[in-house]
């Protein structure tokens, strides 16, 4: 079958043809009908991280089940798409058992399409415990790119970030994660000022429904004297931290899910002083996937998505490095 | 009456004698019993933190009343001391309605002793609702000095560390604060690891009933391959802030209470990858300090204080400014 | 001035004229612009809660502010509705300084309209740090009857019940305060079903925007199987709190707002093998009270009022205690 | 191998030779070095709970490995104590991804012991995941009746009523669960009021180390006027019950754990004005299990456990019927 894959030290995906996988007794089979590209897969072939063994890459996958293992079966529906979890928990450590499954420290778990096979391919055989059914009426494309860049931003402001009805919430960046980011902070009820350096971005911001978008050099004057009870920041440079530091409210949070800068500084007295937080964000759990397919089928949420061809995908992973893609991008069979 | 005056601009207390202030209908006058002296007073007195107006410094206080306000008769005992909750909230603004008292915003509150006339002198006034009975059995200057040593790490590690039993914690920098820190951790039933670089203070650490007290030279031997629910950085400093990134588990918190460094550098990578957390601390709740007083009356907290003059208040500075107060000082009339 | 007193021992108010007050140095002096009626005023005529002394009722009270106290000068609007938190919390016992102020347990405290003078009158004098600023386009009418019709219900979902984006909420009973509910479970992004006996309220429960609205007879077809984890019980019989157990999910949460039946039965084996929780719900807080007005003008929550003379109170009292009054009512000057 | 069976129907177990079992891919094969008898036994053997299929009973295990499946070799250790946890949740439902693992509700689920194989046997086989390791310095027989006298307990108060440092807690019924339950309260920092109708329970939980024991008959005069955070009914009979509601703070939990009546009534007026919550309690979560033998193994709780033999498991069962049994009973091979 088809498979696109991270060799060690290569910087392109190897297009191969490979044996088609088959179910292991609590595995199952899917045919992939949409796989996510996300700049974590740049971070890999430009050796940012990296792995000693190939694999097939991809790791926002949605497809149909095609085999279902030995002991799972007729536990899953036919003709239906179904999402994979990529942090693949393992559900038996002190994590999983605790509801924290995005954070599994299986000294075996390998994230899906990152160390071991994903979804740049035709079949992907997957623990049957980490898929999830996908809501009728949710596209393919929709529903593998939401596996990251809706659960992401998810995670980081509902869980993390505590945010929920009447929050005021502070968005920073306005790039794929940033706008679904935006939608959430709407569905969950917050009161929500986006912003980012391009104009456009605010514009689609606006369509998605916020009231406030500025752009990021008018922020001193347009929000001044405001202070906001979260602020999430998407972009994670010095220059955004800052921002997130200034306008964050006394006792309030920052959840940092960019990754612009190696570091970025905390200012002791004013953490001290004004008792602030800074918290960091991983993907997601596999009950948080569950409620984003509620919310985008509740229409709440409605993530952009932009699609190409699967064996083309080398040409959007450089379209992706070369900020040519404005939301998310999947990729079909 | 004595009073020792912050005066704007200058490096040593007025040595002073002003009149005896008298309680408004919501005040109590309480003779001071005793008034510990702080690191935050030499932040004042050597300019990093201005004000433009003379007062009263001291903001760790202990006493008895001599004088109910108006509306406040009779709420009060004789004979017994008193503590005073520096943060001194207003009880109206957001925060206080909150439970959170500590972050009080009303734009006229200012601390005790900070801002407004505090304990070095022989009577301060204060509003009632801003004082706490300590129980039986505690002296004076324990009282003073828990009002802050105690409080500080008391509400950074129960309230926002969340220790409680069984956590492990990791504790960096044994200070007053620290030492206190690891005493609160033993009572709140977490494993305790202390460190520091002085080997007296790992120690007295020891005498206070933790198992492991470690140089923080010979941490990355003595506790490798561990991680920690919650670090509490009593430093502040790049290098301590550095070892509680390493140390700290992924999903768990570092308390950042210590002001070593301007800023200290959080990785954005590691933050993302691992979901940590940092969060500042300041002070504590008015609830809170009645907790820690039950905590010491059990004696499950001990507090370390020496004792001199309050008339050689600028004295017992100079010696705190050089280093030479190992615990916590408190001056008695 | 015209006030409505409650005589101990007489059923009906007593229509008065007393002496307007004065506002004392905290309080400020509201001029009525809408007090609302509830079942808890025929508690007290009726004889089932009872007190020692004459007082102007009325619990329900928005009004504009006509003095201010000395103390409070200047912090308040002209022109502009402020509405009076019942409660009347002191903001100085544990239980204010905790947050939790509907609890107030202050043995000076009074609700206002219970036991201490209310809003059935021309003018009513309040402590001023218990009002809250009605955002501008919420009627006078509105804002009267939220300050019980919607802030119990929100405190009792939000707060309690723990309801948030995505929770599964059954709403038994839909007179004023749970027609209230299934809007507040909407707002806060739950999946609400609605139930009643009639077929008039579940008609008005649809035209507030819930999608399941069903007879209580006939829940055991049209939910069989489901779970809702949580289950508000506005009724608070026996009959309906059987049902409040039948289906809230194993780990569930009962809220028990209505006061139908003297006693409701738990059962322990249910209660023990599928670890339920009956939860009591008390009016709601200060900061919950800003929360639904925010929530009221952004049109989240549209309370339904229908408006009578004042000096007619005794007259709609009676028509409530007959239940004549559909939604719930709110008295003009 | 022998095996004490429940035969449906029956009253008393069936002393039965069976085959040995053999460890599944995923499960571990525990020589038995202890079984905890239970109340739960009883119920089962009198007929309130039914199963309509033989299995061996006994749900409180402790053993050794000896024979790890294909898919878990390797990961367990030779001559070393593991405790069972009855739950034997499935590790992939929505309660089991929840942390709330007691809850488990796949339909193939089965208590060990209550529904399946259990450990009044030679051997008992389990999944591999539902094992935990027992710190070296504790015996089986502590070891097995922890799993559920200790457990149960430990969720109801740490978990469920949220006890911590310095909360007030009423414990009424001083049963196995009941003394273990004022240990837990005390190991958790609170202060602790036991009660319970027999002056030898009171005597002994003296000896455990709590300061306050009262007879039930005289808690009207010896705890007048106070009130607690949390009271937990370890008895749940109408009286117990009833003492409960008197005791709680307003905003307070009653944890509900024992089933002595059918029903308890909750006073509707009550639970509404000084918000109530009564919380039923099942079991506890696999993670809880670790966290009690650690605070077993740091002697912060001392288990009572008498031991009798298990070919005699029916004497023993009866003695157990006739409240002979003062503590906790484990039988040993």
């Amino acid at each position: 079958m088809f498979a696109a894959r991270y060799i060690p030290g290569e910087h392109k995906l190897k297009i191969d043809d490979i044996p088609k996988p088959t179910a292991g007794p609590r595995e199952v089979l899917l045919k992939i009908r949409a796989a996510g590209i996300c700049h974590s897969d740049l971070h890999v072939l430009h050796g940012e991280v990296s792995y000693d063994h190939p694999f097939t890459m991809g790791h926002e996958a949605c497809g149909e089940i095609m085999e279902e293992g030995s002991e799972v079966k007729g536990q899953f529906k036919k003709n239906t798409l179904y999402a994979v979890h990529g942090p693949n928990p393992c559900g038996d450590c002190d994590y999983c058992r605790a509801g924290k499954d995005n954070l599994c420290d299986s000294p075996t778990r390998q994230f899906i399409g990152l160390g071991t096979d994903g979804a740049y391919a035709e079949y992907l055989k997957v623990p049957a415990r980490n898929i999830v059914e996908v809501p009728a009426g949710i596209s393919a494309e929709v529903a593998a790119v939401a596996t990251d860049a809706v659960l992401t931003p998810y995670h980081a402001m509902k869980t993390l970030g505590e945010v929920q009805t009447n929050s005021s919430v502070l968005v920073i960046g306005l790039g794929g994660l940033g706008m679904n980011g935006v939608q959430i902070g709407l569905a969950l009820g917050a009161k929500v000022v986006a912003s980012d350096l391009r104009e456009e971005s605010l514009a689609l911001a606006k369509q998605m429904g916020v009231q406030e978008a500025y752009n990021s050099k008018d922020l001193d004057t347009k929000i001044k004297n405001r202070k906001f009870d979260v602020v999430v920041d998407f972009v994670g440079a010095e220059a955004t931290f800052k921002t997130a530091q200034n306008y964050v409210k006394n006792g309030g949070t920052i959840v940092l899910v960019g990754l612009g800068a190696m570091t970025v500084p905390v200012s002791t007295i004013a953490f001290a002083s004004f008792q602030l937080r800074v918290q960091g964000s991983f993907w997601g759990t596999h009950q948080e996937m569950k409620e984003i397919f509620e919310l985008i089928a509740q229409k709440k949420i409605n993530p952009q998505v932009e699609t190409g061809k699967m064996n083309e995908v080398n040409h959007w992973l450089e379209e992706l490095a070369e900020g040519k893609i404005k939301s998310r991008m999947a990729l079909l069979p």
